[in-house]
């Protein structure tokens, strides 16, 4: 085992395919339905939105997908991405555990955001698309999105989370340095957005409705732009599988093989992106990593939800997707993980979920900026407070490892950095924020709104 | 040459010891002078401010110091940082120059500060000082101290020039997140800060003010309390050599050497470390590569100050060190790149300077900012503002390749991130920057101020 607390892998290292999860999986993923018949959409129903080679992929059975040399080449401004050891955090927590972490926070987007993001512009361009929609919470995807269009020469039209937006000033500057257009979400540009606002004039926003002006704002452009999502649909969890690839390289040359892979979840794709190649290696190696996501507990969509048919937005323009979620029309309260508050999770986690082959745990606010902060600390890094959830879960398993006198080795991903979070720290360190549980009751009235699927 | 555009080094890589260009001067730096007395002072004199070892480093003549390993193991968190070639800002400036980049701003604190900051906090530490007290502009500096005092367990104490205390709130919080008290300067907890607010209560700072009760603090401590300084001294820029040391090693597996290297200059610490390992060449090993240092032209020590003995703070409380300077009465605009608002410049680049073994340029602010969007948008990377003087200088000497038609090699150092300085991008795409040019009257009656050294 090495000495080094660093362990690179060389740029020809970056992977030349993505890792289809569905390949392998045991049952095939539940399909998606259209929202008017209920009946499973094709290929020709996605076009409005999405790019053709996109929406293939979405449904492949490959287990492995060419990156194209375009995409590898953008790559290859951030990645590999470091792996290290967090000797000096198992120091703090005084645990026999040997602690290991990815961190996508060196790319120029501050976050694993940018692996999809250039993927899905550069397919889009393919097309002679010219300009692309998508939504934002924490803003790490829009800076995602924003940087990728300007690297591909395209439009980026961007509806940020209003309470993002109003806490994130830094935010919308640099989408805006990138040549992008940001709007704070609901806005009155949209009919999704108008409704929202007639019934609720002070609406913070979230995701589900940002999505819902986006999507419009794409499906009524006449094919001059179309619409891109940075987490949930397969395509997007395929080409986080980078993230997890380098990583079975770069512990090898740690020597070492990991028991626990962590990963915080909001809408599934960063942990899908650390944990599926490990789940390949479960599946088909004979491995027996636990693949543990961390999700919020005042956003549990997999903790406290139900397996069930929903839209992926909150006015119900989406596809129906089979999801563990709390109700579309679930409203999160403003915790400033905002990029975790989704009423729902990627289909490929919920169907792993369901099979027993991922563990998850819910974690309260505070104890994720207070596990932030011990790994700032310790390592030098500000997390982000999505990425905090990871390091949360992380820490729990080296506090179980300390209990249980193992050396256990765990692996979680820094997903971001939080350069563009100190208001939330600033919070958090003034005594300002505080734990939120939703209540059982108002889980279940959100869930009421459920579409009912035969 | 190769296809890549990054060449990594291996952790193992990371330079063992310093280097120290006093071995190499033609000629030996003037000495510093005590303020009261104008001799010479010796280690005694600096006792009170700084630990023995470095009042040694910064006298000694020995080419190479070695680096204590708890110094480089912390520089194992981010070093070697990465050196990348700029494909595709070539491509946009349609040069064939070959430009290169040095990028510091992986550290934990976001910029080079961070290689100094370790060091000297592990040689206080090393002789039973338990705090640090210090200034900072932009916050580069503040903030890699407050880490490193964090990393070594020791106090913090920060006086923030107020313009960038008011500008980058997010500064404050990163610092605060580390454990360090921060507190806007001019303040009314030093005699030096009321002497300036008494004058002037509506004084925006500036270094030289912040460094007079940063030091003050420290004098007046007791013992408890010793002072460190982010640039200017000749042991700080002596760290900062890592940076050169690695980038010889790095432009070796990109299979070339740099016809020109290029620096932002403010106290001169991060050109400094890209350039004397490379002026280290220069004079022992053949080479002719030029030197060039950037700096503001609204705060133009090098190219309009004169080379004369002056005080490093505002006040009048530092030894006299011989350097181009303004004076240290002079108040330079409030322009955006603050790490770059200091009177004078190591006495290390100004003696090379007058030597005639740099070469230097102002650059004005529109122009820098304009810089940084297009690299930006080239590589993805926002740099700080005080960068983005150093990417001005290489993007010149590419247009100036393209009219000569060479495939000069240009090597810049990026020496931070922006990520804190969204605010400055945000006024700049507004319009609501400007240039600004000292008028030479007032500069000749800062330098009236100048001590009289017979």
């Amino acid at each position: 085992m090495s000495d080094d607390i660093r362990f690179d892998l060389p740029q020809g290292a970056i992977p030349r395919q993505w890792y289809n999860v569905q390949a392998d999986l045991p049952r095939p993923l539940p399909p998606v339905l259209h929202p008017g018949t209920h009946q499973p959409v094709g290929p020709d129903d996605l076009a409005p939105l999405f790019p053709m080679q996109l929406i293939m992929q979405e449904v492949s059975q490959d287990r492995w997908i060419d990156i194209p040399d375009e995409v590898r080449e953008i790559y290859k401004l951030w990645r590999p991405t470091p792996l290290l050891r967090a000797r000096r955090l198992e120091k703090t927590l005084d645990t026999p555990a040997h602690i290991y972490y990815k961190y996508e926070g060196v790319s120029p987007s501050g976050s694993h955001k940018l692996n999809t993001a250039t993927a899905q512009a550069w397919y889009n361009k393919q097309e002679g698309i010219n300009g692309l929609t998508t939504e934002t919470g924490a803003g790490q995807w829009g800076t995602a999105l924003a940087q990728a269009c300007n690297f591909f020469d395209m439009e980026c039209v961007v509806y940020m989370v209003r309470i993002s937006y109003e806490q994130k000033p830094y935010r919308r500057a640099i989408m805006q340095s990138f040549g992008a257009g940001v709007t704070p979400s609901p806005s009155d540009s949209t009919n999704a957005g108008r409704t929202i606002l007639e019934a609720d004039p002070e609406s913070t926003g979230s995701l589900g409705i940002a999505i819902s002006e986006a999507v419009e704002v794409a499906a009524t452009s006449g094919g001059k732009h179309k619409y891109s999502l940075g987490s949930v649909l397969n395509h997007v969890l395929t080409h986080q599988t980078v993230i997890g690839q380098e990583a079975l390289g770069q512990m090898e040359i740690a020597g070492e093989y990991p028991d626990v892979i962590v990963g915080p979840t909001g809408g599934g794709s960063n942990f899908a992106g650390i944990a599926l190649p490990f789940l390949h290696q479960n599946l088909t190696a004979g491995r027996d990593t636990k693949l543990l996501g961390v999700e919020p507990a005042a956003c549990p969509s997999l903790t406290r939800g139900v397996y069930a048919y929903d839209f992926g937005d909150t006015v119900g323009m989406t596809p129906l997707l089979k999801m563990y979620t709390l109700g579309h029309g679930f409203v999160p309260p403003p915790l400033h993980a905002g990029g975790l508050r989704y009423h729902g999770m990627a289909s490929i986690i919920c169907e792993l979920w369901d099979q027993k082959l991922l563990d998850m745990v819910a974690i309260p606010q505070l104890e994720t900026f207070a596990a932030a902060i011990t790994f700032a600390k310790a390592e030098g890094i500000i997390a982000a407070p999505e990425a905090a959830h990871g390091i949360a879960g992380a820490i729990r398993e080296a506090q179980a490892a300390r209990e249980a006198g193992d050396e256990r080795v765990i692996l979680f991903n820094l997903c971001g950095h939080g350069h563009f979070d100190m208001s939330a720290y600033d919070a958090y360190l003034g005594g300002e924020l505080s734990n939120y549980e939703y209540p059982q009751a108002e889980i279940e009235r959100a869930m009421e709104a459920l579409p009912q699927v035969g």
